[in-house]
């Protein structure tokens, strides 16, 4: 034990009779579930709040000789969330090695303003707590607030550096206590004395109700039995053929001084009780069991003073740790021994964690975390998207895909790199899902290679099986999660999700691309279609169903189309088969897509929610994320990006009643019309006749310049 | 040999004469290099373009008793740029083994206009090439136009597959001519005439004169000699004492059959000269010489066709090359064998030729591969900006920064991954380039480690040297690249590289983020300052400067400030020091920071040229890219975005000619009185002055919010 711990410093000497009394310090250690426990805390409860919290410390009697006990800060020593402030129910009482001490944390939100605290303040504001417990009677009643600590720290959770620093308040006696006598219990009893206080206080730390119990009287008769009893029976002390012994759970390991307990327990004999002069016993342990040998008896001499237990005369205050000597703070790092898959994951929750600090408290970090995404496409938008899904704190991201990486994939599409083109190329989802990992560990991706039946394209008998395999495979997809994106580089396999989604009214986004312009949308709900009882029962051949369609459903990507989709790959040049498009126009239609997924996300209408329009004046309230538009068109040209509504339309070829209601009736037999046959979706749907009638348009974005990535 | 290799069939019989003469096939060899060429001029200069190209072939006679010659196509079958179309004057004449062949290429945009090509009506096109040459005694002066080759294409240039067909234009005599006799030469003539024969034509392939001309007449005199003219002679070669052979080149190898080369050759003998009888020569070597076992002389009865030499009545034709005994096309993947790093060059700017096809045929990516940019900063903006610059072509990207990889870092910085973060974390830069090299190896990426001295951040005396140095480190890099991005996460990190971007009249360009909103501009050019020369050569003590800025001069980021840049990094909490922006945000700010650099260099006032906004009325002639703006700022609050134009403040603390001229007097003394002092660059620009007067309004885009990454 160094010097520096004992305060004030004792003499070398073992002549310690009729001088100052002197405490060994109180020490601390902290676990590392604390600080990992109150990061968490920090960063989802308290974000910038700054008002200490109340902690609970642990300490026990030293039980060994060599090793003093220190005051422990283990996970449970903070409450596990802040609205049920005390975490006392939370760990079990009655731990005879966890004696509770009440405590608090003041943590800085920034080194700084850490360095910057009064402390000397603080810590009379601790030490009056104290002061006041005496003066009141309640440390009698209370003897755990006797010894309280505080703490104060600032937690860097982007390096994870905790600095730190304790103090144990301690009422100084003025004049301090002159000590008469001091030394090992088993010189100071007779061997009778001794064996029935060992007993006495092996039964007290026996006890549940007395165990954590770390003051306590001891009265040994003239017949040598001895008897521990609470303060509170102080007053029923006072025969005179009883020795008197003031006890507690000693720390130290000192044979030359008591640990720094007793410093608070002299204060409210002297004060309270007015006591001149004191026998103390340090109770130490062996085994669990008293050790007479460790344990001290001393006898002190206290002076009252002038104040009394008055509580506007607080003695004065010393108690901050001294560590290895010096004054100062202390620095732990938990970087290295933190497990990295788990320091990844705090790490990758502490940005959005962040946000919710100031700018954005409602940020519904579980609503992200547990949608699912499925991403069809694994190309220039998959790849990106999949990034800012990630980004978001999105955590279960499936890519379907069936190509592999070729050669001039890496440089646009931001998950695979030269590796993943050899002999080959890898199969795009496989090496999008292993990159994923790479950057988070935890994510849970998975891989789908499959491609998309597409209207136009028409299927051979033989594959006929395949094909509808891969629809019902598809739609099954698309039911087991919460979000599709449809990313991929035609018109045409976007149709059947489309369809898909909107007969499960699942959240569909779709980003498309031009030369220098893109449209990201999301699709409206699916049509309400209730079949008609009535009909039914009357055992109708032909099962009908009625429209009761929402009035103002926002429209699909087909909703505008005044045609079907068709083969849009065959017979195309290079320069079409491939992604010319401006580089940045991919990040920044995936960025636009994914954020307009938080949006719907945090609306309290969702999926249902009406389109806005930017910088609409009488708009609905809006969100804190902003307004949630139902398309944002773009274009590189003007660096202009605008919002806009359209509302679905009756003769849409994806998501309106009429073609969900006749797929609901016709199953995969339907989509396999659809697939080989265009012209009956037009003939269904009544395009054709619209298209006899209506002159057409040209339409911006579909006129095979919606192209992503390679056939 | 295959049977398939003679056309028509021969009979396996020895006994050939009197039977139809069959000519063994002509085939083919294609060297990778064609196809690599081919692609480049595919990419480059032709695009969309299905013209057919003239090309050369080369052939040389057979040299080996079991291996036939092919017509192969080399790198130098092509013309290197399509300008100087004739490729004749890149290759050196008179190789004796490349003799040439003119052909054609018809290479298809698409596999379904390959397999739809007329190939009988391109056959016959080339043909009649022969026939006219034959019929206008151009091949008399010119054999080498006795053989043409014809080839049709289509270039899968982002699978590197090729298909391909080749045409050997075979004129078909009517009736065919009859072969009454064929042995090998040694056999046929005298040994005295065999040597004669050897040596004339040894000769003839010795001069480069005619070393490349495949048809030749051969007399033998009375006295064996024999002589080697060229065709032209025929009319001075009828003499009755003198033996006369059609001699040829003969790649075939075949005992049995003469190869294709004599068939256009009998149409000529036939239809020019009116020969019914020919003795034939198929001249063949070994080790470079005639070899009279290999050679073969045959004897074959013609009959003049009705049409005789009338340009109109051409023979019909034959000629599509069998491959493996099957008419089809070939498919050869160059994927495999290509090395690896040139396909992955090949291949990276395989997306952005494509753009010069159709859509931006004045794209410019000489100047975009030339531009070396230099990114302060490789944090979140840092890493998409690089992405984003490979993905536009640019090639020179060298990338500051002096953090570590942080576990919180890989999820939005898109260059790390998890493994990049271990043990204290990479340095970010380092990483960077790593991970750039394995998304494209030939990248030119260099990363500097370094942090950018900054005002508000006082250097201690025993510092100042190494702020200096790092001063002087930083004005060196930026002389040294075209383009400087500001991508840090403070204000005051960018003052220092705005001034010397200023001083050198760089191109600077900076992004910046808030919360959900963010800025890309590009700074306008620097300032002109003109020395007083009147004042100065008078000595006066000091040095004045007379501005005579440009007049509507661009402005800089700091351009709009009241106040010089000032430490805002300490005493900041948690979210104030972290990525606190929504996702998003970074790749659109970046991807149009990138856009924004695409457009300076396609704009011929370059750094000069003024801003345009969105959708302006009588703005200046668009450029193909679209407009040029000063500031584009966005937010995702409203889906919206903006430009704006900035024009330079005489009082800016960066950019006004005061400070450039300050700083180019005072040099790096003058930086660190900045950054020591701010006062005193508010003094200096005259911005103190200013305050007292107007009151100071606030910025959205500079109150701390301006932050993309750690400290």
């Amino acid at each position: 034990m160094s010097r520096s711990d004992v305060n004030p410093p004792s003499s070398s000497s073992n002549q310690i009779e009729g001088r100052v009394l002197r405490y060994a310090q109180m020490h601390s250690i902290v676990q590392e579930g604390f600080w990992r426990r109150f990061s968490s805390l920090k960063l989802d409860s308290l974000q910038l709040d700054e008002s200490p919290i109340e902690i609970i410390g642990f300490y026990a009697p030293c039980s060994h000789a060599k090793v003093p006990n220190r005051l422990m800060l283990l996970e449970e020593s903070l409450p596990s969330d802040l609205n049920g402030q005390s975490s006392s129910s939370e760990f079990s009482r009655g731990n005879r090695n966890r004696c509770s001490v009440p405590g608090i944390i003041y943590n800085m939100n920034t080194l700084e303003s850490f360095q910057a605290l009064d402390k000397q303040m603080l810590l009379k504001t601790e030490a009056k707590k104290i002061w006041k417990d005496i003066c009141s009677g309640k440390a009698e009643e209370n003897p755990a607030t006797l010894s309280r600590f505080l703490l104060i720290s600032f937690a860097d959770l982007k390096k994870w550096n905790f600095y730190y620093w304790f103090a144990f308040p301690a009422l100084v006696l003025d004049p301090p206590a002159t000590l008469v006598n001091l030394q090992p219990a088993r010189q100071w009893f007779s061997q009778a004395e001794g064996e029935s206080v060992s007993a006495a206080c092996n039964e007290w730390r026996r006890s549940s109700a007395t165990t954590e119990v770390p003051f306590f009287l001891i009265t040994i008769s003239s017949n040598s039995q001895a008897t521990v009893r609470p303060l509170k029976d102080w007053a029923h002390c006072q025969h005179d053929n009883e020795k008197l012994f003031f006890g507690f759970y000693d720390p130290s390991n000192h044979q030359n001084n008591p640990g720094w307990p007793l410093c608070n327990f002299l204060a409210l004999i002297c004060s309270r009780w007015g006591i001149t002069r004191v026998n103390f016993f340090c109770y130490r342990e062996k085994y669990g069991l008293a050790d007479l040998g460790l344990s001290l008896v001393g006898e002190a001499l206290l002076q009252v003073s002038e104040g009394g237990k008055d509580p506007e005369s607080m003695p004065s205050t010393i108690g901050w740790e001294q560590n290895g000597g010096k004054s100062g703070p202390m620095c732990i790092s938990l970087a290295q021994s933190m497990d990295p898959i788990m320091s990844a994951e705090f790490s990758a929750g502490l940005n959005l964690k962040l946000m919710r600090w100031r700018t954005l408290p409602s940020l519904n970090l579980n609503v992200l975390s547990n949608c699912k995404c499925l991403l069809l496409g694994a190309g220039t938008l998959g790849c990106q998207v999949a990034r800012m899904l990630m980004a978001w704190g999105i955590r279960r991201i499936t890519l379907l895909d069936n190509g592999r990486v070729a050669m001039s994939n890496p440089l646009r599409q931001s998950l695979y790199t030269f590796d993943d083109c050899h002999n080959g190329g890898d199969l795009k989802p496989v090496a999008a899902v292993r990159t994923l990992k790479r950057i988070f560990p935890a994510v849970e991706a998975d891989s789908i290679v499959m491609s998309i039946p597409m209207p136009g394209h028409p299927v051979p008998p033989h594959e006929s099986a395949k094909v509808l395999q891969d629809c019902a495979q598809l739609e099954k997809l698309i039911a087991s999660h919460d979000v599709i994106f449809l990313l991929t580089d035609t018109r045409e396999s976007r149709w059947l999700p489309t369809l898909f989604c909107a007969n499960l009214n699942k959240i569909a986004i779709t980003a498309a691309l031009g030369f220098d312009s893109f449209l990201v949308m999301r699709h409206g709900a699916g049509p309400v279609i209730i079949r008609d009882e009535a009909e039914d029962t009357l055992g109708m051949s032909s099962l009908s169903t009625k429209d009761v369609d929402r009035p103002h459903r926002l429209g699909c990507y087909f909703c505008n189309d005044v045609v079907a989709p068709i083969d849009s790959t065959s017979n195309r040049t290079l320069d079409q088969q491939c992604t010319v498009t401006r580089p940045g126009l991919a990040p920044v239609a995936s960025a636009l897509a994914v954020e307009l997924l938080v949006g719907i996300l945090h609306h309290p209408d969702r999926i249902n929610a009406s389109g806005e329009i930017g910088n609409s004046v009488g708009g609905s309230g809006e969100q804190p994320l902003g307004i949630l538009p139902h398309q944002i068109r773009g274009t590189f040209s003007q660096f202009s990006q605008i919002t806009l509504i359209g509302h679905a339309s009756h003769s849409c070829t994806a998501c309106s009643s009429t073609v969900v209601s006749e797929y609901r009736r016709g199953g995969l037999d339907f989509v396999l019309q659809a697939i080989n046959h265009p012209n009956y979706l037009e003939d269904l749907t009544g395009l054709t006749d619209l298209m006899k009638t209506a002159s057409s348009y040209d339409m911006d974005w579909d006129d095979g310049t919606d192209l992503d990535d390679e056939i």
